[in-house]
């Protein structure tokens, strides 16, 4: 009986999480409506928050799906690239965040549109999908710079990440840094392409 | 007569933009209502859409106020720094607009808080604000890279510009690089240290 119970409400859950995401790759956070998903799914609007705490809770396990598709992109464009050029693959790596980001808009954007009030409340299977992604850059980062303390590579490693993002949030937001989108690809390849193992002199 | 209500309408206009500072730089974006502003000028709210187009109009003002301020909070790091060391220019003028972002956050946000449409949208003077704090960038950038074609240093001004912006959002929002706010600085630090003109061979 009570399995039969769990088996209802994870049914329910799954299928909220298929419309939410259906909304969110095409308008974002702001095409989710606790009234129009209980609609869409069949039940009632206190039936979704029997099954997620709130609708931050459902927002968040969608982008954990968008997480998976952009590792999984990011993993194709590594594993694209002959071994032994790190910073190709870093550059390779950086062109597939801004292919997803261009070609999936709506969705990339929900994961930083979300409130995220205190880094304890991230669950940890979130944290897990970033630290993928994460793992993803700090390998070819540590062979470009060999001798970085360990600490430093991983400083380094968000520190590219968040560099990337921002170069992709104002490109593809035609905003302060208004650039051509054809041109955020060479933007890229010139940043990452001058990255060297030997500190600057100047 | 011309002229008295003209001057009734600038006076108007710079207490507007004035009140809309001061609620910017405590609330951002979000405690911008029409209404408030109105009874603080001690006018209709019509008055104020005599004045700006509209609220976005009022916003704008301010933002190249905030525009202003970053740009001498940076070009000052930019004077304190000894000449001849253009990477160690570019790491500090970094670092001010890390400081400023995080000591003005509100103000900051709005910057890129509000819609801008279409480029042409874009009046030439918010332009120019924007154009000084790219200069700004392009000079030292020039000197470590004295090789590239002005087009590649144009692209890579606006480029440099976005990823610290990324870094400085991601890490002031403790989202995703969720990076200690004390790290911060040494991780700007680590990416420009290792820009240099030769082109990794890796």
């Amino acid at each position: 009986m009570a399995g039969k119970v769990q088996k209802k409400r994870d049914d329910l859950r799954a299928k909220l999480i298929d419309f939410a995401e259906v909304r969110i790759k095409s308008g974002g956070i702001a095409d989710i409506r606790a009234r129009d998903l209980a609609k869409e799914a069949g039940c009632a609007v206190g039936a979704i928050y029997n099954v997620f705490g709130d609708m931050n809770d459902l927002i968040m396990a969608v982008n954990a799906r968008t997480f998976k598709r952009v590792g999984t992109q990011v993993s194709a464009a590594v594993e694209a690239q002959p071994p032994g050029h790190p910073v190709h693959t870093m550059i390779a790596m950086s062109h597939a965040y801004l292919h997803f980001a261009r070609d999936n808009t709506p969705a990339w954007r929900t994961l930083f549109d979300l409130e995220v009030s205190t880094e304890g409340a991230v669950p940890n299977w979130y944290l897990e999908e970033l630290q993928k992604l994460f793992t993803l850059i700090a390998d070819p980062l540590r062979r470009i710079f060999p001798d970085m303390p360990a600490e430093d590579v991983e400083l380094m490693t968000r520190g590219l990440f968040s560099a990337v993002h921002g170069i992709v949030l104002l490109g593809l937001e035609k905003r302060i840094s208004a650039v051509p989108a054809d041109k955020l690809e060479h933007m890229i390849t010139l940043v990452f392409s001058h990255l060297t193992s030997t500190p600057s002199e100047k």
